[in-house]
């Protein structure tokens, strides 16, 4: 199991990341050339496949455990009116994925995805990033650290996603801490605040970014100061994933914010994911494009929960599968090209 | 089971269609409202249960039957040299459906689709729509009622797909006489034909439609003289799910250009039918906003078959899982927005 004893074994671990296997990536693309379709007409289920088979360093690569984790968190920059919801509804929401009743719950098992809840010390608020960081050393530490517990050696595919009322606040002050700009070009109306409540949010992230950005020196400071605890937890899900060169599903605005300090200081990081679906909050296009990334979806969902990227599995699977099942143009006896 | 026995019955048929129950639509967007989600937070997976509630006509749709009917046809217009493949692959590949090595056999499969493929005459490709009407009206009205004989009363989702070498021309042909425009507007490079090939493309369509277009006077005659018996099949189930109240996962290029004609005449054919993807075949996004329909996918494909539609259909179940599973505010004892 990954752990992150310290800020330094984390630091290292981030300028350390294993690669894909540019063997299996060659063998996979050399397959995907015999296969009867004319060349290059599955698109980027073509992509996904290669990308699955490098991960896995095998050229038909298989997919057991898809492992959906899901971590909720709160917020004491919610006590400003930031969000359209009241700061109880997270821990509401957590009651409602255990009985089953939330979209992730639905969507999870559409995608025969295992569903794993990290409540993170709901009772206890982080601090207010306006006027505080919003963790200890220890305190995001141990956010990391549950986030890399997830990532169980059985699992081939994952996907993070979150729960946490004011959370797009945290997230957008992350975003302009890793890769510039505004407060107001990446503050949106997350689950529908209205109009006096963004401009509370857009004057809590630039207060925040006026006492903090001086202090963030490495992502470790950035999360610690700027994130939450599920966001937190996010960000050591998905590197955990990485260093056990488990490819990742990213989910929204949120799920992309949490890598957004950790990518901008080390770019190949994004390397072992898929951007799965581009939210409706505008905030996410522009974030993806920092990210380098192109989402597989783009469905005006803004849900978090890890709902967009429970909706990309199938794609997945309907890459690996037409990969691995397909006949090729010698088995088939189908001409080629002319 | 419904057929045409003449061109009347047809055109009959497309200017009696049905609609969808307004009153379940109105029953199920309320449904959406209740549920533990902020209010139109799952995008266009809502719009989508509300589109299946009204053709089902019921609040809490469910999904029995997914039928993917696959039409084959062979083109006298493929001896110009406007494909990249040899005509003996729409036989060959047919073959490969038959024994299970195509993409949307494993495409099928991971969707749950019930896979049905119907070879029309492959050994008597159409006339050479440069220079002849393709079929002859008893031709034409069997293509059709080959298509509509698929659409079985168990049916609840109906996808439409292709093979036939060559048949992007006539497509390009059928989309150039129901929405006006040139050869050059409408002719891509379909699986891969080269600049000589293509060149060859737009003058085939051209002179097609120097050929039929003072003749084509309503959709009938327009799929007779410019389509093919894959094309007309594909017509003859779309219109036949319509009759039936049975929605349709538009797939690529062909597919949508097969309902063209009838789409440029009579507008609110299209309303049961959700477009599942974009094709990296250039015109079809042009086809798409003349057919005022927004695609759920883009993954830059360009494979026919039915590939497209058959991946858009874990996007519908997802839609009428959340929609019919999920818990309302009340059940689960969640806070609404403030």
């Amino acid at each position: 199991m990954i752990s992150f004893a310290h800020r330094s074994a984390f630091l290292d671990a981030v300028t350390h990341l294993p690669g894909a296997s540019e063997h299996a990536i060659r063998a996979a693309r050399a397959r995907q050339a015999e296969l009867t379709k004319p060349a290059g007409s599955l698109g980027r289920l073509e992509e996904i496949a290669v990308f699955m088979a490098g991960w896995q360093d095998n050229p038909r690569p298989q997919l057991g455990c898809v492992r959906a984790a899901i971590f909720a968190g709160n917020h004491g920059v919610a006590a400003r009116g930031v969000s359209a919801f009241p700061a109880e509804v997270t821990a509401q929401m957590v009651a409602n994925f255990e009985t089953g009743g939330a979209a992730i719950n639905v969507l999870a098992q559409c995608a025969s995805a295992e569903l794993t809840v990290v409540p993170l010390d709901l009772d206890c608020p982080t601090g207010d990033i306006s006027r505080d960081p919003a963790m200890s050393e220890a305190e995001c530490l141990d956010a990391l650290n549950a986030g890399a517990a997830v990532v169980a050696p059985d699992t081939q595919l994952l996907l993070v996603g979150e729960m946490g009322i004011g959370n797009t606040t945290p997230a957008a002050a992350l975003c302009a801490a890793a890769f510039g700009g505004t407060g107001a070009q990446w503050c949106g109306t997350g689950t529908g605040v209205d109009g006096a409540g963004l401009v509370r949010k857009i004057d809590a992230v630039e207060q925040a970014l006026a006492l903090h950005l001086p202090h963030c020196c490495d992502p470790f400071e950035t999360l610690r100061r700027l994130g939450g605890r599920e966001i937190a937890a996010m960000a050591g899900a998905m590197l955990a994933a990485r260093l056990q060169r488990v490819p990742v599903l990213l989910d929204g605005f949120i799920a992309c914010a949490a890598i957004a300090p950790i990518a901008a200081q080390h770019p190949q990081f994004t390397r072992h994911c898929l951007a799965a679906h581009c939210s409706a909050e505008a905030a996410h296009q522009l974030l993806l494009d920092c990210l380098g990334l192109e989402p597989l979806l783009r469905l005006d969902m803004r849900l978090g929960e890890g709902s967009g990227a429970a909706l990309a599995v199938p794609l997945v699977r309907a890459a690996m599968a037409t990969h691995d099942r397909m006949a090729t143009f010698a088995e088939a006896a189908v001409a080629r090209a002319q």
